[in-house]
């Protein structure tokens, strides 16, 4: 479905979002993640064996939240279905360090692989 | 279980919280929260009848995130089960109001029916 222009720019500033996912015995998980825009899907850089991205393997169910930097009355739910892929990795987390951190990504350890999640938008709930 | 005083501080200060319930379908849902903190416990205002309300009074199962309001990387995440309440539903909706928005609050109508959400933490997860 589509972003309206609003929802875009709340996803296009540098705010933080957070990602819900659900862990084994089907309870929540949330975590705060970088985040980017692809059209209408929201893009995650992570890396496997975490949390997130191993519940999101088990059950590709996923909500994201982005509240305005300067308005927390103003916010987006965008739930949808993640796909997890191995394509663009060293783009988008350069995209992303670039986007927040303002240098060139060099986080990661050696065994590190990560994983693009991709979000494809199915359901917005927006309060402003 | 007992919260770190730094968590502890993270819900004292001004933090919009980040409450994921579950679906009837067990997806997750996302919202901002105003929290207050009573000892190791988080209380949350909310009415009957809105989404978390009706999620959390069929499943129980809760998350909770605060973010550091001036660092993103420092964020807690507290798993626990939630109780729903009507005892000291209008202390805690003023307290909250004063906390946030500095003044009483007025924002119910005739009909809402507001009651506390109490989270006990099972398992905090922390990031700084």
């Amino acid at each position: 479905m589509e972003l309206r222009e609003h929802h875009r720019q709340l996803f296009d500033a540098k705010t933080y979002a957070t990602v819900g996912t659900l862990m084994p015995d089907g309870s929540p998980q949330l975590t705060v993640v970088w985040v980017a825009r692809d059209g209408d899907d929201l893009l995650i850089s992570t890396v496997i064996g975490r949390q997130k991205e191993k519940n999101l393997r088990r059950d590709p169910r996923v909500s994201v939240l982005a509240v305005h930097p300067t308005n927390p009355y103003d916010y987006v739910e965008i739930r949808g279905t993640a796909t997890l892929s191995t394509d663009g990795v060293p783009e988008l987390i350069q995209r992303l360090s670039a986007k927040y951190a303002g240098r060139p990504y060099t986080g990661d350890g050696p065994d590190d692989q990560r994983v693009v999640v991709r979000v494809r938008p199915e359901r917005v709930i927006s309060r402003a």
